[in-house]
């Protein structure tokens, strides 16, 4: 059965529980107490019971980071001016920036996708060109994206799950660059969560006392004017969102269609997350939270999707550097899975307690 | 001047902490918002401040197994027998641990050393022979080492570190195995940060809550009867230490005197790390912690060291398995402070706020 209009949403089935159990009773036949390996044997278990696979392989891995630009930094609510969006766009294209260098750490490829950047970028290696819009609309003066526009978005982001599933990736990560989107995520997370826009809501690039009362002025006043609504996901991600943001949430709903397991990195690609989540619960099934981001309404956005995060490190970046850092411990555990020996193996005594 | 019978504590000069300021101007000058990289960067300017070196390279990484028996566990503390201690080290010799997986995922060599394992190990490339004792003797009854016996465990730790530190390794990690450890770790704990001991002990590789009541009574009954001195961190380990915990208390030492970051793993090498800080506490300088183990002492230690741990992944095997992954983090940090563009290189503008 589809929702109705929402037949753009791919197929997703419920990660195979059965085998959460299998994969744990390989885990503890491993030479370590049972569970002393904590969240890394979650981790396997859960990329077992994603795949589908008893003794999977992770193969390559891939961080894509979406670009977006926001019509609503004409309200001030931003440190940095537009133009740094397509700046920041060529630093990384030249391997300069936070996410290429943590991706490089983790052995991630990083894909930059232009899904909204107001600038037209010269066809470049490393750059997909899916441009939806060339900047959101003001969402304060009138919604930001046409529903058809924010379709579009989710449907560029399954279409590149499903070429990079096809292509044999086995971890993807999201990742965001768009100056002025942690005003339409903590909108989102306003809405969604039905929490205070005042406890979602946070300092972004690291804006003063002033531009923090002023960015949740204009977000309350926004969502005020828009009215969103928080049965229709859809309406959410026009009206108070972004591209970049509509591209990861269709980039978690493909990776789920495909059973391939996600990484989401901070508050604007959990905002993505939170689109997809409630376009399709199911989702929840396939995602990692990378981290714990010190922007206010990341922790509020996972509660809401009962996702505890793996890293806690006071980030803020976005770009997917939480990301390709959490890819590293994902596969740390998946590797415990598989290359541990077993007590019969290394003929250790005491296959004991629990 | 040298502490009275201190005279084998290597000298230690504290890090350089205006070396920390300068660390930071070039992390400000990255292309990202000023402290958006949060941990990340505390780690690049404590590598800076810890080497000296401006633009440090880590090189190799090492992390030592320090292997060691315990008398105690003739009282029943453990939930393995202490046979399992040996099979052990030949499966970290084979490469089949946990230690082997997680170490080989984060680049790094596992050295492991028997300082005091009760058996003859045949020669073995990776195995470092430096047995002081042939496991302790029961605390509960008598010392669990003589004070020359603890002295010696520190100087195998001290020497490897000057060793590894005089062949170009520039990361070092502790680990340890020892059936019964978490016993003598507990105890330092509750010695050293004057808590009581229920406070301080955990279940170890798995024990009941009968088992924990009478591992607890140990432990108190223990301290009662062996009066350890708290102001004399050697009467402390050899009293009612281990010898693993000397290693590794003289490893970090070691580098520390060498000026070599060590990450600090769990329980065991953190009551190591507790009985060098409290030899010399500008060690701490040196030291990293790798993670949040579950054994409820590690975190009284830890605060007792101001020390904030990087992981919370649930873990509580030891054998450095954290401080291997904490390896990954501390390295993806400086590869930021190495590798990223600044605003001038990368054309970005708008180097903003704080």
């Amino acid at each position: 059965m589809e929702r109705e209009g929402m037949g753009f949403v791919p197929e997703i089935v419920p990660a195979d529980s059965r085998l959460l159990e299998k994969a744990q009773a390989r885990l503890d036949d491993l030479t370590k107490p049972v569970g002393s390996l904590g969240r890394l044997e979650e981790f396997a278990r859960r990329i077992v019971s994603i795949t589908g696979q008893t003794m999977p392989a992770l193969g390559r891995k891939v961080v894509f980071t979406f670009a977006g630009d926001h019509g609503v930094v004409a309200e001030g609510v931003s440190a940095y001016p537009s133009e740094v969006t397509p700046q920041m766009v060529f630093n990384f294209l030249n391997g300069g920036a936070g996410i290429n260098v943590l991706a490089r750490h983790a052995g991630a490829e990083v894909v930059v996708v232009d899904i909204g950047v107001d600038y037209e970028f010269p066809e470049t290696p490393g750059l997909l060109i899916r441009k939806v819009v060339k900047g959101t609309r003001n969402m304060l003066k009138e919604p930001a994206m046409t529903r058809g526009e924010a379709e579009q978005c989710l449907k560029v982001g399954i279409d590149l799950a499903a070429e990079y599933a096809g292509k044999g990736y086995g971890l993807f990560g999201t990742g965001d660059m768009g100056i002025g989107n942690t005003t339409p995520s903590s909108a989102i997370a306003a809405v969604l969560t039905k929490r205070g826009v005042a406890e979602v809501t946070g300092r972004g690039t690291g804006i003063s006392d002033g531009g923090l009362a002023k960015k949740i002025a204009v977000i309350e006043e926004s969502i005020a004017l828009r009215n969103p609504d928080p049965n229709d996901p859809l309406d959410v991600l026009a009206k108070v969102g972004g591209a970049e943001i509509g591209g990861i949430a269709g980039l978690i709903l493909g990776a789920a269609s495909k059973r391939v397991p996600v990484v989401i990195d901070g508050l604007i690609s959990t905002a993505g997350a939170l689109i997809a989540y409630a376009l399709e619960p199911r989702a929840a099934d396939y995602m990692f939270a990378a981290h714990n981001s010190v922007e206010i309404g990341h922790k509020a956005m996972l509660e809401k999707m009962g996702m505890v995060p793996i890293l806690d490190l006071g980030l803020r970046l976005g770009e997917g550097t939480g990301a390709a850092l959490a890819m590293l411990l994902i596969e740390g555990g998946l590797k415990i899975y598989r290359e541990m020996a077993t007590f019969s193996e290394a003929g250790v005594s005491g296959e004991v307690p629990g």
